[in-house]
């Protein structure tokens, strides 16, 4: 089982709460790492920046850059400016790492968009590298291919990152998005140093909506301690990101979500 | 473009109908095919086959067996059992293919799940063969993974066909559940002749429901006619099942939803 010195508290798992109100709750119950999302602190990331390590918190990770594929180029050049703006924020809020959604197909044509991930990436890596900021391929469940990530595999992501230096462009495993794969153990061997960072949570059954329906770990049926010995094996020893979307969850206090994140973290993960 | 000729209906894509409605309103656009489900069908096969024959059309294939994982080998033994009984459904229907749904992991063992399938389908192989019925293993995309199938992937598919003698057991190709996959056409490829049926729909945006959100085709985002080339340069050439399941389509009548599927499929298959 993992210590609870390895949690990150993925800001979106109290995704009704401000920063303070998470920060405040990681304190509280002995959580020393923190995922903000962007729209938290865009804004002001130094400000950002301060109150976690005021607070004696350390950031993980940014969510997130991505979402390259467009219709024309000038909306790709849009979304290129984004990103290289999400790597300053990431560089501004003291983390080394920005997860990367990839985003969807403007047409039918996913191989093309895939392509379209490829050229964006491509087109921000030395911004990146020069920021001191690494870029995260986070391929997600299959059931989002056609609205949030042409890449939907660990083998997908491992081909795309493959094309890059393997200190700049990794992946970022999420058990919720990869524990059906049958290649799932192979790709995480592939994919070795290239690992940036692990992401738990559960997939409950039934499931009770395809974007807000995350479980809590132990409550559904994902492997989550083979998984992590999988990305350990392989070389991953940094935090581990609990990131759970559920509305149910969400209704609750920061502080009660901390509560039963960290408790269930040293059972199930 | 598909010609009309190719199109088989499942029965499902007209959910609350009769199988005389389906029949009647296959005959009256000009549909030569049928895909039943068991329900339909299993109390008085020769009389729906009868039923179906009158009418000048020919059986596609038989939804569905499967469902071969569980906790205890009692209940895996009832399981076969239960294939067995549709093994002898299908060939009294007068199809030589059977449709393989595998079923979900018992408990948090998917390995363990996938090897039950195998095992089950071991167990039912030989008395398919002396039936005259093939074995047509589906696998279903991976937000099904928890409830209803362990095989998730082509790839997945294909180990498991690999198994068996190609004759008698090979893969049932359904667009909705495959088309995400970036090694999709590699895998149709490897399987070339294990290729027993092809089934078609669409992913519509956003998903109205995870089981019973299926699009006509020409409303989404799958490559249909690009995927169809592919099975048909691994060498099929049988029917296209037209295969949705969709409240708001089962909400009209047989005839409406037949007339549709009809104009559709040669449009966009």
């Amino acid at each position: 089982v993992a210590p609870l010195s390895r949690l990150s508290f993925n800001q979106m798992t109290a995704g009704k709460a401000t920063l303070r109100e998470v920060v405040d709750a990681c304190v509280k119950h002995g959580v020393d790492w923190i995922g903000p999302w962007r729209h938290a602190v865009r804004e002001d990331p130094v400000a950002a920046r301060r109150l976690i390590r005021d607070a004696g918190l350390r950031v993980s990770s940014l969510c997130r850059g991505g979402m390259f594929p467009a219709a024309t180029p000038e909306e790709r050049r849009k979304k290129i400016e984004d990103n290289l703006r999400a790597i300053d924020e990431a560089a501004a809020l003291g983390t080394d790492l920005l997860v990367l959604v990839n985003g969807s197909a403007p047409d039918r044509d996913i191989d093309g968009a895939r392509q379209m991930v490829v050229d964006g990436i491509a087109a921000i890596v030395d911004h990146a590298e020069k920021s001191g900021v690494r870029l995260g391929v986070e391929p997600l469940h299959p059931m989002f291919a056609a609205d949030r990530s042409v890449v939907v595999t660990m083998g997908g992501a491992n081909d795309i990152a493959a094309r890059f230096d393997a200190k700049r462009v990794g992946l970022v495993v999420d058990v919720y998005h990869i524990w059906w794969d049958p290649q799932v153990y192979a790709e995480i061997a592939r994919a070795g140093d290239r690992i940036f960072a692990f992401h738990v949570s559960d997939w409950i059954v039934p499931t009770p909506d395809m974007l807000m329906g995350r479980g809590m770990m132990g409550d559904g049926v994902i492997e989550i301690s083979r998984l992590r010995g999988a990305v350990e094996r392989a070389g991953y020893s940094g935090p581990i990101e609990v990131e759970i979307f559920n509305e149910a969850l969400w209704a609750q206090s920061a502080d009660a979500i901390v509560d039963v994140v960290a408790r269930r973290f040293q059972e199930f993960v």
